[in-house]
């Protein structure tokens, strides 16, 4: 019995690094689709959502099945819950690079990012590749200082949108309102995408250490996502 | 002993309560702060927002509680899973509307609403404080017929955000970038806090008829927020 339990947990912790590879692929494909105005990865971005969807549908269920008819106690049963909170931020951070995508697929043929902005752009899809890549050695190795270095990549994602912001803003900008409401989105994009990689790390450390991890900013105990 | 459970049950639905109405004021402040553009109100909604983390914090803890130690099945687990959910949908209604008021804030003395787009914001406000009545009103008494109509009521938000980029686009907006952007993120919290409101409606949905409802606009089984 207590196998057979074990055995589900680890079909369902499979299923949450698929959840993770599919958003972190789905967050490379809209940032290339972006920059190159390459329609059909834009597409294929958006397409591919429904799998992400779909698996948080299925390990939810998976999850409170197992809850209501094993009655895990201690450290099963924060995994199990926890496991609720994780498949619903990386659904959302799927969202979020479909998002991406479908401003690359709203503007082509044209470019949906200026010259000038490229290259803040480019970088926030590298934090956020590597946030994604870190959340994955989070949940599979469950390497709490890892975790820790999750939130230091997240503040270099504010750095970059704030850089996004003073390009909009600078006279020097030619693009118009269009293209500043489409960075203003992008940089929104972004950015709640490494809040949730964020969120997933908090949760990881949660269970490692049954602690609530200290929100950095104000001292005060982090709601978990 | 079973009555001790639903004792601490109707307590956690109060402060289910508590957090949606902190929510609904916090929104109508945040709305009323941009329209006034009203520091003191501004500084009050945010200073607010703690205590609806803390909600979420301790409400979520007492959830998990309940479920390891009392190991409840059927409808009672999926209280407290769904409880889970819902918490963590009202802290970030929160999270929205202070967004909001920090706008407010930063364009101090300023109004950060030019006067073209007042209306639009005004009626955001207004359907953003009918959607969380409805919800609070769905959570006391369980009516899904309510839940349904919230649906629709999302629809009307996603209406007037497109009506918020209509004006700032058009060839008569005077008010350069930076209050574009504004707008931009403005319609954007707005539509959030309308997801999240949707997002606890489904859940409620599921409570009472222990199915996943079936999204609206693709007829694919809805993720639950």
């Amino acid at each position: 019995m207590r196998d057979v339990f074990h055995d589900e947990l680890d079909d369902i912790g499979d299923g949450v690094a698929e959840m993770i590879q599919l958003v972190a692929a789905a967050m490379q494909g809209g940032t290339s689709a972006l920059l190159d105005a390459d329609l059909l990865l834009a597409q294929k971005v958006i397409d591919a959502d429904t799998r992400v969807d779909a698996l948080r549908v299925d390990l939810e269920d998976r999850a409170f099945q197992m809850i209501a008819r094993q009655q895990p106690v201690a450290t099963d049963l924060r995994v199990l819950v926890t496991t609720l909170h994780l498949v619903a931020d990386l659904e959302r951070m799927g969202d979020l690079a479909l998002h991406v995508a479908k401003i690359a697929r709203l503007r082509f043929p044209d470019m949906a990012v200026p010259e000038e902005a490229r290259d803040v752009i480019l970088q926030m899809g590298e934090v956020a590749r590597s946030l994604v890549q870190k959340v994955g050695e989070v949940v599979e190795g469950r390497d709490i200082s890892l975790a820790q270095a999750i939130e230091a990549e997240d503040d270099s994602m504010d750095a970059l949108r704030r850089k996004l912001f003073t390009l909009v803003l600078s006279p020097r900008w030619s693009h118009g309102t269009e293209a500043a409401i489409d960075m203003t989105l992008l940089g929104r994009y972004y950015e709640r995408y490494a809040d949730h990689a964020v969120a997933v790390a908090r949760r990881m450390i949660f269970i490692v250490t049954g602690q609530r991890p200290v929100a950095p900013t104000n001292g005060l105990t982090a709601p978990l996502g």
